[in-house]
């Protein structure tokens, strides 16, 4: 039995569309309804074709749904929540795929009063955006992380967590205030240290902003990847994440004194220990299929 | 007319049986000689067959070359320099790959007195070591660096250059303390940033490191690669190039600190700015062609 027969993606960037693209491949009698704040990408939405219908507004997007999927930046989830609160059917299920649980939870609880609210985040992405980047294998392996708020509706988590195993996910379920901390080091930390290293280079007077660019095979290429993801969803993201991002960036800064101090006093044996430690990391990462064995990331040579 | 006829290639890791690998390739007729301090890896070399012959000591491997490449750690450039001193030909010219250069220079002048040192660097390399790990193709389109010293010969400038060129690489000619600075940017404060945060995340008491692994995907796993590379190699070059590491890495950090005290504040503008800005580099580095326009690196989903 499908777990949602009539389900709303508002906001149809990446994310938005790749749910769609997978639900119109893994469930495909589910009726898809899209709103997107910008005409343009509402257009672009149909001319694609991964929504049976797109709305003008978001309220009429929400009238027959039973599932509605939020997928804009988590600074704006408080003002689209409450742009469908009036026309939200009262079985409806109201869900998101924001990097942020507690705070994206607490806007959601406060415009939605007596609502059905599960939110999720899916663990899987790319540095393009907008409805020509997704596609509908983006979540097949991926980790999905629902957060319930205490006291949800068993049922209603459980029919969330189905819709996104059907769509090739794995899917665990955490406290809202743990995904944060998690996210905050595998995922919010090294997206603020990719964009600071691309900014620090870009800045340089010795060195030409045409040097770093020709020689950044040496790898710095790798962290403008990440550097080049949405800038409006991780502003949105360090704002909301702010605390677990803050703690997690101070252990950074003094592991990092420490690396520092360790180079400056000629200490050969630390920097060892640490890199060969390291190594053992990513072995793990790719046993657990969480990254492609290839070398260099598969790159072609 | 072929740049060497007799090549000798001290050091058979990732990046000297890669050279093996492509001279084989590319110049099937130059005869190559290998020598590493391992056993166990001179003996794979023999069994792999990316070298002609294979020698018990440094000295024996440089007899007859007209170009010996150094393939060794930076830290360790001086004492295989020596070890060849007494056995190199007047007219051969020493090379090398190492990472960083003007301290590797000033090693191979002080043991080798007289000799025609013309150091380079391949900006190329995969997170994998070992004689295994080489391939002919890894130097397709990358960089090579030639660090010429003042005064050098400019025929044994031109033919190192010449040889890169077939093997497929590009080649800059550079000043080595210029290298350095540029290096120090686009690659060595890249990888102790990786080494880093891959080191924070393992060291969590309130993540556990299975929670680490199994959401990499949300942008740490990327560090991890970097972070998987030869602990040696890496220890050496912080080391060899320490004033203009530890100077970008001041940079870095008062970087980080601008944006930690934009995250506090809120000053979502200033994150904003940052974000937009560095996703203009990538664009750059792929039109370049230096990195794949495929998204997630092409990874597959």
């Amino acid at each position: 039995m499908l777990p949602f027969a009539r389900v709303t993606i508002i906001g149809l960037g990446l994310i938005g569309s790749s749910i769609a693209r997978a639900v119109q491949a893994t469930m495909p009698t589910v009726r898809l309804t899209g709103h997107d704040a910008s005409a343009e990408v509402r257009a672009r939405a149909l001319a694609l074709g991964f929504v049976d219908d797109v709305t003008d507004t978001a309220g009429a997007s929400v009238v027959d749904a039973d599932l509605v999927i939020l997928c804009v930046p988590v600074g704006a989830m408080g003002a689209v929540g409450a742009e469908i609160a009036d026309d939200l059917p009262a079985d409806a299920i109201v869900s998101d795929v924001g990097s942020s649980k507690a705070s994206v939870l607490a806007a959601l609880v406060e415009v939605l009063p007596g609502a059905t609210i599960i939110p999720a985040h899916p663990v899987a992405g790319t540095e393009h955006s907008g409805p020509d980047a997704g596609f509908a294998t983006l979540f097949n392996q991926r980790w999905c992380i629902v957060t319930p708020p205490e006291g949800a509706d068993p049922t209603a988590v459980q029919r969330v967590e189905e819709f996104w195993r059907r769509l090739g996910a794995n899917v665990e379920t955490m406290d809202p205030k743990h995904h944060d901390l998690v996210l905050a080091v595998t995922s919010h930390l090294p997206h603020l240290i990719a964009y600071t290293i691309v900014g620090t280079a870009s800045d340089m007077e010795e060195v030409t902003q045409s040097e770093v660019i020709k020689f950044s095979a040496g790898g710095f290429r790798d962290f403008t990847r990440i550097a080049a993801s949405d800038p409006t969803m991780w502003r949105d993201v360090f704002l909301a994440n702010r605390d677990a991002v803050l703690e997690m960036l101070q252990r950074f800064s003094e592991d990092l004194t420490a690396l520092q101090r360790a180079i400056r006093w000629g200490d050969g044996d630390a920097l060892f220990d640490l890199f060969t430690r390291t190594r053992a990391v990513r072995r793990s990462i790719i046993e657990q299929g969480q990254d492609d064995a290839a070398p260099d990331f598969g790159r072609s040579h």
